[in-house]
């Protein structure tokens, strides 16, 4: 951060270091979880409320950033529950100014989980894949940020006990399947993630499946959109990280979402509930007893 | 699109070829204007209804995407305004789902116009910047695509005509200051843009000065985080595309956005203001009577 700035303006969160006393509000989170979806980390918010046994019944969680329409921000006990929206450059955003906010509260020992959608490569829809190494579109294990013009590669090196923890942990929910392996980050959902069903398409199913396989076959499991620059800033600042998405499809199979709202929607509890077994497991609360609703 | 495909579900919209009629809901729309904060698209959609002089006061304008919080989406009249989030990836999947929604809905002469927020390069907080050429972050007039892991490199050029018809509307809005220049476009607000109050930062002031000083004499005169890829796919396929964002501060005098939300959200009005003048002219009804509010 600048030497002598005097006041930090956490701008896309509408929170700052006058305008706000971030020791009180935050200083006691231990846990951070980040997803794209504003509704689905105020669900979660909710959720963690009743798995920590919280007063109240959570119902009513305030978004920390109601004065930004950027982010939304919830929390429940130590455990802070964060949308990202989508891709590399709006989480990128996010975990800036949230590491500030960890620094300026005086954090500390924090883990900060992603929690998120993807497309599967060979595995079933539903499945929960919790990453190892997060790679690009060519599957090497890097994030390429440009700093005043310039590339600079970066590590997307993620927590590697921690992924093992989650493992562990998801051995406690047998309802569905969970899987340690790589996840491909990519900037584009149609094209990149090689969608023929863009407003634009240049390639032929062929050589969809072609890519998609070669993917497949260098270890990736799920495709989403922010792993890499997520794992790389995090781990540059210091932070315990982890990646763990629910897929809502096999990309082998097909390219549309079609899923019902239901169905979907109980997807997306499943890395929720992962987290949440975890979380009760550190904070000496034993395995969960609420199925989602 | 996939040939044959019989349904075409928009998932981050949640429209859908089969649930819904879409030559009936937007048939006759012929304005497209589109902008990161759904706040922001639903205060345009109102104050359009009241510049275009639709019954009610459009108070109530209703999320035509209500069902998925990825997006928002309102109209008033033949104008369609949407929210897109923040960076390349975000507006890149809303940008498919639309062209592909104008598609099935047989819309015909579409002018889709971009109207942001942007940090200023040697001009006064506040003044409207029209995009002539969209540029990257070594200041070219090129988005590269990421296709099956291959880089494919795209134009960014915009349509001139449009460009100078906004120009020319903006003499009629003589309260702030209006130009055209080149907009640069980056994957991130932190380092990729010069900042140096980032949770990472690597580089001194006189490098962020010097690279911000070389930006400006190429001839940009904003930054912001979605025109190369907005240029490059509308462009792509065929729509007549502007940008025109608001710089709320100048990038050679600090990294932070100081002003207040007063001040911030008059400066995000005069874009709206300027292409509700456009747009009044266009359908015939004079220059704009009333002030925004």
């Amino acid at each position: 951060m600048t030497p002598g700035l005097c006041e930090d303006i956490l701008y896309h969160l509408d929170l700052g270091t006058k305008t706000h006393n971030l020791p009180a509000m935050f200083g006691d989170i231990k846990f951070v979880c980040v997803g794209g979806s504003p509704n689905r980390m105020r669900a979660f918010a909710q959720f963690m409320h009743r798995e920590l046994g919280l007063a109240g019944d959570g119902e009513d969680v305030a978004d920390i950033c109601a004065g930004s329409d950027r982010y939304a921000m919830y929390r429940a006990g130590p455990v802070l529950s964060i949308s990202h929206g989508m891709g590399i450059p709006s989480i990128s955003i996010m975990l800036h100014e949230l590491i500030k906010l960890l620094h300026h509260a005086k954090c500390r020992d924090v883990t900060i989980i992603r929690i998120g959608t993807s497309g599967g490569l060979g595995i079933k829809a539903g499945s929960v894949v919790i990453t190892d190494t997060a790679v690009d579109s060519s599957f090497q294990p890097r994030f390429e940020q440009v700093v005043l013009g310039d590339v600079v590669v970066r590590s997307t090196e993620l927590d590697k006990d921690l992924a093992e923890e989650l493992l562990a942990c998801s051995r406690e929910i047998p309802d569905f399947p969970t899987l340690i392996g790589h996840t491909m980050c990519t900037y584009d959902f149609y094209e990149g993630q090689g969608r023929l069903d863009g407003a634009l398409c240049s390639f032929s199913s062929e050589k969809k499946l072609e890519y998609l396989r070669r993917a497949y076959d260098a270890g990736v499991r799920n495709i989403e959109m922010e792993s890499t620059a997520f794992a790389a800033l995090c781990g540059l600042c210091g932070l315990k990280a982890a990646v763990v998405c629910v897929t809502l499809l096999d990309r082998l199979e097909g390219d549309q979402i079609r899923a019902s709202h239901e169905v979907l929607w109980e997807y997306q509890q499943r890395p929720q509930r992962l987290i949440a077994a975890l979380i009760r497991k550190r904070l000496g609360l034993g395995p969960a007893l609420l199925p989602a609703d």
